[in-house]
């Protein structure tokens, strides 16, 4: 199943995606949220969807997607995943996964604009698979840990390389301004996706294609990752956890390119859709 | 005003602190959450209690105390604020704040046992100043900064320091294991603390005083921290900023000193209380 969130900023409404149309499922009455994986909510609202089916008012196509889980508990992302990125940052292979967390308030959905932060000079595109938590996480082993995984999405981890590198300590900096995780189109429930360790992903940048690569390039797959940080902190349900990107950063180039005002991005996954935002300039809300 | 929550984990109940006595506010209906702050929640409170004071219930003093505010939406910590620090842990003074995450899933109640995680040798203690932020802030001035700040709470930044520094890549991995966050006991709002940058705070191991200093010794003090992460992320009512701590961590001794089993952690700040825990080893929920 396609699980989507559609409607006004904070105010989005549930919906599914039927034979590649959308359909409302307020009715359902619960929020894509941590109760609704933490209580078996993806098949409770199969089984309402399909009692339901031949009722559910269709979406239009002029409604905003926003991301289609409500906001998780946490935003983790794992660095330095894709050997060709590794080596196009200059970084070494990481012998073990690279974690770093993105602040909740940057998410935003698929198509919304990304926002330069005030004084940005630096900010970059990553396309990303993410996967979002399905129950409780702790010290799962690899061979468990499929298990744990309710479905993924397609997730632009965009990062501000001044803030991330040159202003002292961590990358956290340049990781949570505001609309740098646009998340989405859809949900795809992990029965959706046959092989999450073999998917193309690819962005352009103004039409012209800056990344492509494919999941199959992974230095730690989907089930290690999901292992490996349960051993560091409990994951919990609707948590979203980006697997990191491949090479064709803005950084990686020579000279390195960067995201202005009135750029055009766009992305996609293979089975996870695609997303376009465009880039404006910083605006006080 | 000093807002407490107690009763079993993941169950807690509200309650204040008046004249050294605890007494539930249960019937004031709401938890002490993102909701409460970002409507005036401590204003309304305050009525509440004003007027209902002669009738409300006292808390046993055997109840346990839970986090004095519920799960955030990020927890998000200062590194080497004290001078001091900087230098035992061998850093540079930094030119300008560090900032890390921890997991909200780390956060306990102030007299919860710190559990070691599991394979861990090297798991310290850092008593901090933690502010509560009292209302959305983006791009805030240091000269408006302080009007954002709910209260103050005592918080015990635990870190595995062979997870944080020794394992590859950013600090995330030392920071937030479960129980790595005691908060607590109680949060004083910010009217009680007259001046937040002049605070002693100190920490005992099994009784022997190991970290005693002061928030006078900050490199920046609590209107910049507030105002310069604002730059970064936006920052949301009830959000957690721990502030650093001052020198006297286990990493900081020749040899270095660690937690083990058995080993009793007690810690203050002026106007915040007391906090007292217990080291265990690792055991499944």
């Amino acid at each position: 199943m396609k699980l989507i969130r559609y409607g006004a900023i904070g105010k989005e409404k549930t919906g599914v995606i039927i034979d590649d149309k959308k359909y409302d499922t307020s009715a359902f009455g619960e929020d894509y949220d941590e109760n609704f994986f933490e209580s078996d909510g993806i098949k409770r609202l199969t089984d309402f969807v399909e009692k339901h089916k031949t009722n559910l008012t269709e979406i239009s196509d002029g409604e905003r997607l926003g991301s289609p889980i409500a906001r998780p508990s946490k935003l983790v992302c794992i660095g330095l995943n894709y050997a060709k990125h590794a080596k196009e940052t200059n970084a070494q292979i990481p012998q073990e996964p690279i974690i770093f967390f993105k602040s909740t308030t940057a998410i935003v959905g698929p198509n919304d604009n990304i926002m330069l932060p005030k004084g940005s000079v630096k900010t970059d595109w990553e396309v990303e698979l993410a996967l979002v938590i399905g129950k409780k996480a702790s010290y799962v082993s690899k061979e468990e840990a499929l298990n744990y995984v309710a479905g993924y999405v397609l997730h632009n981890d965009i990062s501000e390389r001044a803030f991330q590198i040159e202003r002292g300590g961590q990358w956290t900096k340049g990781k949570g301004c505001d609309t740098f995780a646009p998340l989405g189109p859809w949900l795809a429930t992990a029965d959706e996706i046959e092989d999450p360790n073999n998917l193309r992903l690819w962005l352009k940048l103004n039409g012209k294609i800056m990344q492509d690569g494919n999941t199959d390039d992974f230095i730690f797959d989907i089930a290690h990752v999901v292992s490996y940080l349960s051993e560091f902190m409990t994951l919990l349900p609707g948590d979203v956890i980006s697997t990191g990107t491949p090479n064709g950063v803005g950084l990686g180039f020579n000279p390195q390119i960067y995201l202005k005002e009135g750029d055009v991005v766009e992305l996609g996954i293979d089975g996870l859709g695609t997303a376009k935002q465009n880039v404006v300039a910083y605006a006080k809300n």
